[in-house]
């Protein structure tokens, strides 16, 4: 078990992807930002639903339609399937952890 | 959307469960625990399998076979669908908060 908050890097030129937990078809991930946005052109556009958390820190999600969300530390966002969506905005002089729970969009 | 942190209760008589998402066949629980043990006898024997993150506080986990599992901020636990268990310890001076993730043990 590694424990959310530790070894955490003190500087992060990339995001850091650490996954916790992956059963049947469930995914479980530490995602750890500085700065950055997400994914670098374009949109993300999931197969999968995926549920997010910041536990530090504080992001700000933006989807297709123009809506944007800003999440601080216990704030928490459902994105549907394929709901085009990035990240653009995380806190450039501390880290932002996120965790994400993928899971499946329709019943197996 | 509730902030996770957001209108904890200052006393704890019984432990506080929110549903933060409910879909498909997944569930994701904020409970809020102050010296609660759980359940109040007995074992959990869940048909689902239970992700479990301690994001304040700390609590302990017993295993039917034995094994103990302390838990503080940031550590998390897999519980297996009918492994029981129960939680012999939560902080008796502060709110303890857990997020749960529950999810199905075989594929729909």
């Amino acid at each position: 078990m590694i424990n959310l908050f530790a070894n955490l890097p003190e500087q992060l030129d990339a995001e850091l992807v650490t996954t916790l937990l992956r059963q049947d078809r469930l995914r479980i991930e530490r995602i750890v930002s500085q700065g950055h946005t997400a994914p670098a052109e374009g949109w993300y556009d999931q197969a999968e639903h995926e549920w997010v958390l910041v536990l530090q820190g504080g992001g700000t999600v933006e989807f297709e339609d123009g809506d944007r969300v800003q999440l601080g530390v216990g704030d928490h966002l459902n994105i549907p399937a394929h709901s085009r969506h990035r990240v653009v905005w995380t806190h450039p002089d501390k880290l932002t952890v996120w965790l994400a729970v993928f899971y499946p969009a329709e019943p197996a």
